[in-house]
């Protein structure tokens, strides 16, 4: 990235922003200088709230979700069921789906997918943990909230083959039309599985 | 914007970063994710450079310009005509003009435009220290780099009529065809201009 005209903390700043997903080179400096524009109100703030994130929000020991307390909040809410575990690969995949309001029992991170070729292996993931979790005896369904891509459906059937021999039933979330897609824009695999798993109307 | 359930921290954590301009509440939860991930490689350091930034960058006295040094590099540095003083709204403005490389002369930052709309008059604006400068003797142009749009060009005009009296010659961009432009794509505003302002091939 070009130098600007401003000097190495300016420098500094640019090239750490610039490395936020969603932010480019040019948007960096645009947030650059926003940010020193609004030194009290937001600059000074934002490194503050840094630092305390950075301090406090730690990954969840029971399911691997991040928060500031441990176990997270969902792990320690007496409301939810704790007989029904959701597998997600991130934590942006469960604030989605508690953004949905689709699932009222747990949830186990595995901080990934198994990807032979980025060298990320079963034991990269939090499979192990998951496997205890769902043999510990309450436990009565697990569902495959993976991606609906090939690695995420690799490591969905990795996880099925790890919970063989406990007594849960695994269960994956269902493929087909989204909410509002119109079937002309849909791609092929999607309208295959659609046409394949219909249901009584 | 809805809580994550993450916890004080993370909720304020993207909500300042939802405050940068080209991130939105979902690409800031995003980066707030990205930043979590690498707290020492990127969270902290971004924590550091902005209050390094915040506490060393200000405006450079005589022009406008943010660097950490008063006066900024490009006032200091001797190699540059002084005899030249370029007019821009915006820090961003010198930024690009100097990365094209398009002035070896002086600038002159406004903070803004004339704008009755968004309550901005002739006295928010940096023009009185423009007007000083330009009567200071051995300046013998000042380049008009304003916007071309309606609030850049009035401000242009304003400060023109400021600039009377002064033996300086006023000058501004030209308008035309942007290289690499293609006619068809172009607005008939530009393409008037760019005929009445036709030059010998």
């Amino acid at each position: 990235m070009p130098k600007t005209p401003a000097g190495p903390e300016l420098d500094q700043l640019i090239s750490l922003l610039a490395k936020l997903p969603g932010l480019g080179p040019r948007s960096a400096k645009r947030a650059a200088l926003h940010l020193l524009k609004k030194r009290e109100g937001l600059m000074l703030p934002l490194s503050t709230a840094l630092v305390e994130a950075a301090d406090k929000v730690t990954a969840c020991s029971v399911c691997g979700n991040w928060d500031s307390v441990d176990p997270c909040a969902i792990c320690a809410n007496d409301e939810r069921d704790t007989g029904i575990i959701c597998v997600v690969q991130e934590v942006a995949d469960l604030w989605a789906l508690e953004r949905a309001g689709a699932h009222k029992g747990h949830y186990h991170v595995l901080g990934g997918v198994i990807s032979p070729l980025d060298g990320v292996g079963p034991d990269d993931l939090n499979i192990g943990s998951l496997a205890q979790r769902a043999s510990a005896g309450n436990v009565s369904e697990v569902i495959l909230a993976t991606s609906a891509t090939v690695d995420g459906q690799t490591t969905a059937h990795y996880v099925t083959e790890r919970l063989i021999g406990t007594s849960v039933a695994v269960t994956r979330l269902s493929q087909g039309v989204p909410v509002g897609g119109e079937l002309d824009y849909l791609d092929e695999g999607t309208l295959a599985a659609a046409m394949k798993a219909r249901r009584p109307f």
